[in-house]
């Protein structure tokens, strides 16, 4: 039999780099006392969001508009665009593997930053496209390192992400500027931006969809608090936005989920006021990283990476401690990024258990290390 | 910027095969006053599910459990299979998608009958497959045909449908069972169940995960009323159904839909209701049909397929009529077949007006055609 699946099939890894945090609760035993280490939203949906889910729920033994049509609407309104410059999917993470699907044959090139979005990585090997990855830059996606390393190689596709993930830094809206205008045409642009409804519209670029060569990536799951209702989405060129369907799951869409991030839209006062609370949170555990003798990297995002002061062992340690003591979070994967941890803004009650439980993290650590 | 596309994205048709019946009601600019055409179950989800559905959809702020971990279970426990032996996706669309590009490159052929489920087409030909179609034979798949040419050409897939779409027909057992057997072991088997929760399982041949050249796809969105929600799984050898983590969106699923799915295999009274009101709901059909001069399809599934007397052109005319007066109903693609039109199992509401609309259909078709 295995010698009838293709070639790339036969070529991919086993393991799988996605493990959940129900995974770890089934190795644990236990449910985690604490979840902020996927970058989902504590704070939940929008009210407005429920209430529509709860009435449509009854509606859910119809296929979901294949189309999007309506939330393509509300959507483009948002962006000021047009709906034909929107394609919605399942998650970013889908239309990730969409996009790498159009643009990367086997061996093809595709530049991307070291310990990025390891999703996007992750389609590319599923393709059979060849990664070059160039290193963070002081804990910054380096815009320069990837437009000098477009220039000479041509990619198929420059991945960015802005703010990024994991280290949760902004580049300057004149770097990106120069990145997207400089980038050679025969390169498109992924320009994840799942974290940007964080960031003041002002210091991010502004959207161009007359450029062919660029899409950005945008998402419910954070700031919108629906990760579990999987509804990501891209702005690009409407040639580029009709191409995803010739390839797209058309059905893939739940239903419920359309009426959801439509609701969603529409209540600005719940983004406002969890973008209020992530800020707060975010400052919360900034102290808490100070009062723990630890730097942090300053987030425009939904979590903050914490310095732990050590390397990646160190810093393994310490989240080991905090998982196995009922907390969940994650860390770079990367060296220097993975000095850190990374946590996900939470509520009162996470940060609590958090503050408590942290310092005994790093103390074990160091005890474990024969640290002083 | 075209020429960075894939050659295979290049070559595909930027047409669309999937019209939804939302963008029909936004050209008539009415809403249908019944919808019978995507074989939906009009008698809903089990309450045990909207119970689960409605009290989870706060924790959607969370993504959904990767492994789909306590879903496999319960699924596995239906089949008595290991929860090894099963793999969960955005509906059978995603799955088939998954499975096409899992074993299809570029010129690789692929068996199927021509006018079954355009969508498992529509991924062989997103991957560059060549796909070799036979007929349909007396509404029948033809599945001598199938194994015959399956032992000349020794495709990387053979597709069959059992029940079948758009017929309704039942292969037998028997006739299935050779099929299995001797299909060359280097072919992988897709065998697309959609529908075998309307077939009694003494009907269909069992499962055998030993058997590795052979998938069999199931689905929520049919007898458990849950097509919204996107929950598709395969049944399958676990080396089969491990190589889909390689490639699969493994976030892709809706927390609440797993959910839901869990509930809906727990509520085995709602199943058993839905199964008894289709086949009332198909008898009524039956007799409309009768009472109209019309043949039908005997059906193994939640639809219909009434032979309307003449050819595809008569059909199509009696269709666009029933659309056009505010029933939503589909019909097959390909002569023979489409001398019928598909109406999905409805409520007592979509009976009585199909009822009433129908006649009026087939003589307006009759008027039109100069038929007497």
């Amino acid at each position: 039999m295995t010698k009838n699946y293709t070639k790339i099939l036969n070529s991919l890894p086993s393991s799988i780099p996605f493990v959940g945090p129900e995974a770890q609760e089934r190795i644990l035993d236990k449910t985690f006392d604490s979840r902020i280490g996927a970058n989902e939203s504590v704070f939940g949906p929008s009210l407005e969001a429920l209430k529509v889910m709860k009435a449509e729920l009854t509606s859910l033994w119809m296929y979901g508009d294949p189309e999007n049509y309506d939330l393509k609407i509300e959507i483009a309104k948002k962006h000021n665009v047009k709906p034909e410059n929107i394609i919605i999917g399942e998650g970013i993470d889908g239309l990730l593997g969409y996009l790498v699907r159009m643009f990367v044959e086997p061996k093809d090139k595709v530049v991307t930053t070291d310990g990025s979005y390891p999703t996007f990585n992750y389609h590319v090997n599923g393709y059979g496209g060849l990664l070059k990855k160039i290193p963070f830059k002081n804990d910054f996606e380096d815009i320069d390192g990837l437009l000098k390393i477009s220039k000479i190689e041509f990619p198929k596709i420059v991945y960015v992400s802005n703010p990024n993930n994991p280290m949760g830094t902004l580049n300057k809206k004149v770097e990106m500027k120069k990145f997207i205008t400089e980038v050679p045409k025969e390169t498109l642009i992924c320009l994840d931006e799942a974290y940007a409804d964080f960031v003041s519209t002002e210091e991010l670029i502004d959207i161009d969809i007359k450029q062919e060569n660029i899409i950005r990536m945008r998402t419910f799951s954070k700031a919108y608090g629906l990760a579990g209702a999987r509804v990501g989405y891209g702005i690009g060129h409407r040639k580029l936005i009709n191409n995803f369907d010739k390839i797209r799951n058309h059905f893939g869409m739940n239903r419920v989920s359309q009426f959801a991030a439509i609701a969603s839209l529409k209540d600005n006062k719940h983004l406002e006021d969890v973008i209020s609370k992530v800020k707060k949170s975010l400052k919360k555990l900034e102290q808490i990283a100070i009062s723990n003798n630890c730097k942090f990297i300053k987030s425009y995002t939904n979590f903050l990476s914490i310095d732990c002061g050590y390397d990646g062992i160190f810093a393994k340690n310490v989240l080991d401690f905090l998982i196995s003591n009922g907390i969940f979070v994650r860390m770079p994967f990367t060296s220097p990024e993975n000095r850190c941890i990374r946590v996900s803004a939470g509520t009162d009650k996470d940060l609590k258990l958090f503050k408590e439980k942290f310092p005994l993290a790093l103390s074990n650590a160091k005890k474990k290390l024969n640290l002083k």
